[in-house]
């Protein structure tokens, strides 16, 4: 299945500066801040929590079970070494990491992706406890394909529609986010994890 | 940090008939159904949904970052060895796979495990839909350590303690299991496990 508008043979050909970066049907290029082999990892478009980001393989493959030995090990490597850096940042005691490995399992977008959210004691206690954390994952507001379909209408009117959607106010602060703004938080996280990888 | 009872030594000096698996603190050899070099998989004293199972790295270790790269391949390999069996056995249409890696992220038994629930479309309905999955796996259903302590008084008096905690009548049908009942589980999954193993 071919969900990023260039077949794999095109996209091994182009030259490495060109090589746009889709997740799924998505161009996410401006929203990767770290690639290996196998993997990269982007930054979300409406985080649950301040760090959540997405570990992807590089192969368009809806399913886990896809993965070879080589991918599966290169997927759970990118997510410790993320985690290194965002224990670091974000001074995370805990993480969540999560695949929703199939439609009926909440994925939204067919190409495999772990969930890397970074926790701390307390850190869901204003929005209903850590329950809630998993109840938005799998709900509406942690729909990737539909934050990245809103991607081009950010700012104003994605305010807009989270209060269409009928959101709390609490969650007014979670807008789909600028291109910019992402594009940003990568550059700042591709940076820290260099930093990282020095010591 | 040594969980388990016997040290990493004592336990490699063992013959492999008295190997005892131990979850944390906790023996769990008759739930075991499958071993490999550097991983176990267990069934679940209360499946939130059935054939929700756990795999564990065989080393004691709390944290997902301190799995050396041969150990995160083999546990995640081992994830896809039994989603291939359960897949079969629970028409399951797709998995949620989650870590809580730390105590901030709802983890209550201090040793790596990836909890591996088949889906189908549906299978919440009457629970109150997926998002509800999650928030049993984060509060106090999906509580492993507290299911594990309840494990010797089973039957009876864990029904008696569901209804002392205020559960729902709807999760009455989910009291810890008795030994025999997961033994027998265990033995099945391992005979099904070997079954797709010959193919």
């Amino acid at each position: 299945m071919d969900e990023g508008g260039v077949t794999e043979e095109e996209h091994e050909a182009m030259p490495p500066a060109s090589r746009a970066i889709y997740f799924g049907s998505f161009l996410v290029t401006p929203q990767v801040f770290h690639t290996t082999a196998h993997s990269f990892a982007l930054v979300n478009l409406k985080p649950l929590l301040p760090g959540h980001v997405l570990i992807c393989p590089k192969r368009h493959i809806p399913r886990f079970a896809s993965l070879t030995p080589i991918e599966t090990q290169d997927l759970f490597l990118t997510v410790q070494r993320v985690q290194r850096t965002l224990t670091r940042l974000y001074a995370a005691t805990a993480f969540n990491v999560a695949i929703q490995d199939g439609e009926a399992a909440g994925q939204t977008v067919p190409h495999v992706h772990a969930h890397v959210i970074p926790r701390r004691e307390g850190d869901m206690d204003e929005r209903g406890g850590g329950d809630k954390l998993y109840e938005m994952l799998e709900g509406e507001e942690g729909d990737v394909a539909a934050s990245l379909r809103e991607a081009g209408k950010a700012g104003e009117a994605a305010k807009l529609e989270g209060s269409e959607r009928g959101l709390r106010p609490d969650e007014g602060n979670r807008p789909a986010r600028g291109e910019e703004e992402m594009r940003k938080e990568a550059e700042w996280l591709r940076e820290e994890m260099g930093r990282d990888a020095e010591q």
